[in-house]
């Protein structure tokens, strides 16, 4: 395989990783979960990550999405962009940043492990909670 | 008890969350990641939270911290707090909110589920992975 960039998105970028993030909710068997109808030519994997500051928990990053297209995998271009993160973590003076995997991924489990990641739901026993809309109006009484 | 004011948080404020968070840290029997030498007046409860917004994903609120000072539970407190953050997340358009919840705290995650919360970890298997320092540092080769 030819040699791989790793870089910040652009505007033009959108299509591609639009489709990249179809591909990802079907990977993950939530593509009910996701509506998008662009397409675009190949861009073979992305990262989102948010950048959270707050005046007692200090910087954080949270990487919301990581995906590399199938065809592309075993290429290490997934530990690239993780690499590519703790990078801008550590310029942007974060001490930690966090992202979340589904069990059953086992290949990706095992990379962030061998990256020196923790399993916080593993070691420490955190559970992920969701409130949907119609659970927020009910709370909000609207 | 007296009525109870749930409100944002002023810059006046900071010494009392601060101390709520050193509980907060203890219960969790997490407090040897939290140093804080801050002191002041009393104030029950807060809550944390983040508004995070991505051009695919959406407005999201993400609930960082709640906590209520264990000699006010069960007045209804974390649940007014919980409300308020529904009521903020819809005046900002946002689809959903998230938290996350130690497996041991029983009490909150039947509360969470009283509201009407769904359990990610449980129902679709997501776990928390998490980077630090050293392995960050060694990540980006620094």
């Amino acid at each position: 395989m030819a040699s791989v960039l790793i870089r910040e998105a652009k505007e033009g970028d959108c299509g591609n990783i639009l489709r990249l993030i179809r591909e990802l909710a079907e990977y993950e068997k939530l593509s009910d979960q996701v509506k998008i109808s662009e397409e675009g030519p190949c861009v073979v994997g992305y990262g989102l990550y948010y950048f959270i500051y707050s005046t007692w928990k200090g910087r954080n990053i949270y990487l919301e999405d990581i995906y590399v297209k199938p065809e592309y995998r075993g290429h290490g271009i997934g530990s690239k962009i993780i690499k590519k993160v703790a990078e801008v973590a550590l310029d942007k003076g974060c001490s930690q940043f966090r992202l979340s995997v589904l069990d059953w991924n086992k290949r990706a489990m095992d990379l962030y492990k061998a990256l020196g990641a923790q399993d916080l739901t593993e070691a420490e026993g955190w559970h992920s909670f969701r409130f949907e809309g119609e659970a927020m109006r009910e709370l909000a009484g609207k």
